[in-house]
């Protein structure tokens, strides 16, 4: 198949002309309308045998994935979701009707979160790369940023932690429970992750001072927060909203729910720091619109990176995580 | 070296606060002004040993060229090129110096077409991926589109064809004469592309019906050209401008000039149609303002594909050219 028979394929995948596509795919650039507000720019990548193993997940799943990331991405900043470019290298593994699988998955999630997929490039490459770019937008001037927390900010995490860590255990180990319904959750939450684009919007408009999403693992990525807002933290250890199925998995894997939780990574969840007088209306709120728990983890300090345990023990807390360097 | 602590050493080496960026590199994505116009999206990627070979190319050339490649499909558009994103893959050959080297060469062509680098995302890959996403902007309407040539209108060219394909050869033969003058240039032309991106603004201002850039060889994207348009074409052979110094690298390294004018690829030179009244008015702009030649090639037809040779004899041309698919 050539490239030219291909993309006349993936055309038709694709979603058509979108609201505000002026020149959707197949010309040298795709044209949209711009956004009364600010946009929202984001990036990222998908690698073979890093970010994904293809015995384990379905070509649709991954493509939905590929777009939802990025989604949340523009959530964290309380955006809106508008357009997504998606580069693609192609190994000699990928045939077409795996090619056309993914396209279906992230038309899927375009469709879910209400983006048009206006564009993209089609390369080959020694293992599959999927490299995807989101715009949105945003008010001028409402975009919630990681530098925003201040001292005595409650902090605060949508549904709980952990669960797309546990799943990916679960599918690689090949285990039988993956067919309960603990475990079909833990891997729903690694191969097909929610982004919260409603409760990002609902976090901003009740106060939220600064706000990410959940990607590298709660330490690592609340550290960063942190560092962008130059303050600390004290985690509240038996807070922390543990994924329901990581106890059942840790009773047939050897794993610990309270670490995959703090550390697993690609969660997805938002974390957000938010003035301890507006924290009753945003919970409300987030459970009334959308049926999701806003959890009170902790809060923001001076400095200094504390966990406090069930016997209100001090601990100094390493910002360990997904490092997407690390070998 | 930690991803956190690579991505400290980047920040440095990127471009400060551009003009319309609200919020830069550091933060889950980036917030930029929305333009007046339309945007203009593009997204490009290049893989190792697939676009480029790390023993024949420097990392700042690499970098330079990741720009340039996708400023020069926003200028086949006539927009103007505003934001960048960069994915990077880092295999463990890249060591740090190579990275930041890789940024500088990006900062380097960001700097020559006034865009911004926003943002981005590091991760390690089995081999080094660059995805680069731009962002531009046109005023709503002005947008040159591949669709829309007429038959009659001429077909006309920027600059000269084949030097990039010509420079791969030379750099791939390691012959001594890539260090003479016309190696040199042969070289430049494949490691340091140019986006025309004024000339392209100037070509849309006389009324180019349709454009695109030169990016995988003359006959392949006019090809495209005219299957988005509906329409046929009528080379004039002896009237290509073939790149100097293809001649004297025929001499030296087996090679057809011409066939590289053709087939080529990777010149991003601009190739647009454009009723033969306006033609003489684009051509002394482009002169006047660049100095760079616009060359007629051709006219369009209602259909067929075909090369007049200097007897005046017609060929049926095939549309060769660079298949990023092709193994």
């Amino acid at each position: 198949m050539t490239e030219d028979e291909l993309v006349a394929v993936i055309r038709k995948v694709l979603s058509g002309e979108g609201p505000g596509v002026l020149v959707g795919p197949g010309d040298d650039a795709a044209i949209v309308e711009s956004g009364r507000g600010a946009s929202v720019l984001t990036t990222d990548m998908l690698v073979e045998d890093v970010h994904f193993d293809r015995r384990l997940t379905s070509a649709r799943d991954l493509g939905y994935k590929a777009i939802a990331v990025n989604v949340s991405d523009i959530a964290a900043m309380a955006g809106a979701p508008r357009y997504a470019l998606v580069s693609l290298g192609l190994s000699e593994r990928d045939d077409p009707a795996w090619v056309v699988e993914l396209y279906g998955g992230m038309r899927s999630a375009c469709d879910e979160y209400a983006l048009s997929l206006v564009g993209g490039d089609l390369d080959r490459a020694p293992r599959t790369v999927i490299s995807v770019t989101v715009v949105g937008e945003v008010a001028r001037g409402r975009a919630v940023l990681r530098s925003g927390a201040r001292p005595d900010d409650r902090i605060v995490v949508t549904g709980s932690l952990g669960a797309a860590a546990g799943g990916l255990q679960l599918a690689r180990a090949g285990h039988p429970s993956a067919a309960t319904e603990w475990g079909r959750a833990l891997l729903d939450a690694h191969f097909r992750p929610v982004a919260r684009v409603g409760e990002a919007e609902t976090l901003a408009q009740a106060g939220a001072t600064a706000m990410m999403d959940v990607s590298d693992g709660l330490l690592l990525d609340l550290w960063r927060l942190c560092a962008e807002s130059a303050v600390g933290a004290r985690l509240d250890l038996p807070a922390i909203p543990v994924a329901p199925g990581l106890r059942e998995l840790s009773e047939v894997i050897p794993s610990d729910p309270l670490d995959l939780a703090l550390s697993g990574g690609e969660d997805y969840e938002l974390l957000a720091t938010i003035e301890s007088g507006a924290l009753g209306v945003a919970t409300s709120k987030i459970d009334d619109r959308f049926g999701v728990a806003l959890t009170d983890i902790g809060e923001i300090t001076e400095q200094g990176f504390l966990g406090v345990d069930a016997n209100g023990n001090e601990h100094e807390l390493e910002p360990r995580g997904w490092d997407h360097l690390a070998r």
